[in-house]
């Protein structure tokens, strides 16, 4: 294949884990910042004629996009056939009308800046609120695949009996997902948000699921105050300690915290942000995406 | 005058210095951060039909530049006729061609990122170094002035029987420019560097100068290790300890406190850049470029 992969830093592992099932190369990127915080960049290996790809997940996304930028710039200056993005976590995908007058929509001109970047684009469970797909947001080919059969193979093995339960609605669809190929079944709660970090969750009766291991399951832990209430509102109703699994371990602002004082059991991720909790490999789908995208020659 | 002035965070102070000059409105802008690390930007005043001057100086570029071009976006979806950018100091201007294989040339990058933002930029001594104008780097009408006269103006009021010191080479022009209208003479000298910080600096025969109080002047205090080894230099020669006037506050990696340990006795910076040291208002000409840019109507 044409095609190599190159890891911003941070994105070595699932670089790694990509190479692997893809076979292709791997390049080297040198970022580091100067004493006045300019960041520099430097591209380790000759891109010319190739498909590069670059993989950087986009969470604390304004650190991140300038040596992005500058690296993708670099290797269409320098020739490369095609420049591709792997953003395992995309970011900005929330703001994505003017709730209020004069709101800057980060969604559409966050996409603005990677469509000019990147010839494609491959992310996983985008988290699209009133979109409907990548396409309605970004001009390039961009596609989301989703971690759902990744997670249910990860509740498969480790909890027998599970209930998998979507912290509120917007969850319904995932969870569906992810119950689905367990065979197990699944509820959504819901939640009702004030503030950016205050919220609470009412449960549908789960009198029929009772001796079942609740599993919580979402796309995104951010300050994890959602799956908190929901942890608290299913032990208030006496399961068992639930466990958590989500697939982008976002976790601002004491969020890991919040959960385990919520009696959450145990607490895993995918890798497509690198955190304590990662235990699930999201980047089999990913992989897949790629092949489709850059056809091998 | 059509024109209106929008400070980003931190630029409220040389926004206020324009605008009174200037006799124009200003528009404000909420900027801030959710718990993941995203920025959330919301314009509080309608730019439709407005020339919008986006007042932003763009030291510590990356963590500044995401919210700035939101900004702008914004304001042009929402019918400004015209997006402007004021940055008092620019950055990323030293990287402006490819030292070794593969490193990107940041001062094109970056100039692409402001040029598809915004229609004109005004800036103040920006530090170029194998380019010779601004217009070699954008694309958008750019206009570079300078402070040299604000220095002049603050070194005649209080350094009596000034000797006019540029620390290297690059900051010959400089020194002249503001030496010229103080009728002051002018030295430089010369210097050897290695790595980002490490500094040595060579002075020319001063005999002549004798009894004169020494200024060091350049356009830029980044880490200060010139600054300060040009100081080192001065004092070695029997002058008395030289004072420091800087147009642009960057000031990175414990640079005040270099200049300080050199014996130098008092450092003074243009509010190009805040920062305690700011004692220069470099306005002026700022307002004189935008007057030139934006035409009363």
């Amino acid at each position: 294949m044409n095609a190599a992969l190159c890891a911003l830093p941070g994105n070595e592992a699932f670089a790694a884990q990509l190479g692997q099932q893809l076979g292709c190369a791997r390049f080297g990127v040198e970022v580091r910042h100067f004493p006045d915080g300019e960041t520099y960049v430097r591209l380790l290996d000759d891109p010319a004629g190739r498909q590069l790809a670059f993989v950087c997940s986009l969470n604390d996304p304004d650190a991140k996009l300038q040596a992005l930028l500058f690296a993708a710039g670099t290797a269409r200056e320098l020739g490369a056939s095609g420049v591709g993005l792997v953003a395992p976590y995309l970011g900005y995908m929330r703001q994505d009308r003017r709730f209020k007058d004069g709101e800057a929509v980060t969604s559409a001109l966050f996409a603005a800046q990677l469509d000019r970047a990147f010839d494609w684009l491959v992310t996983v469970d985008a988290h699209l609120h009133r979109r409907k797909a990548l396409a309605e947001i970004f001009a390039m080919r961009a596609v989301d695949v989703t971690a759902a059969a990744a997670v249910a193979a990860w509740i498969g093995s480790q909890v027998p009996q599970p209930l998998i339960v979507g912290p509120d609605r917007e969850s319904e669809r995932w969870a569906a997902a992810v119950a689905a190929p367990l065979g197990a079944p699944h509820v959504v709660m819901a939640k009702v948000r004030s503030g950016d970090r205050e919220v609470r969750v009412e449960a549908p009766p789960l009198e029929r699921w009772r001796g079942r291991t609740p599993v919580l399951v979402d796309d995104i832990i951010s300050t994890g105050r959602t799956m908190a209430a929901a942890a608290s509102a299913l032990v208030a109703q006496g399961f068992a300690a639930p466990a958590c699994a989500g697939v982008h371990a976002v976790f601002a602002g004491g969020a890991l915290q919040a959960l385990r004082d919520a009696g959450v059991r145990r607490i895993v991720t995918s890798n497509s942000i690198v955190h304590e909790t990662n235990a699930i490999d999201a980047s089999e789908p990913v992989a897949a995406a790629i092949r489709e995208l850059i056809p091998q020659n």
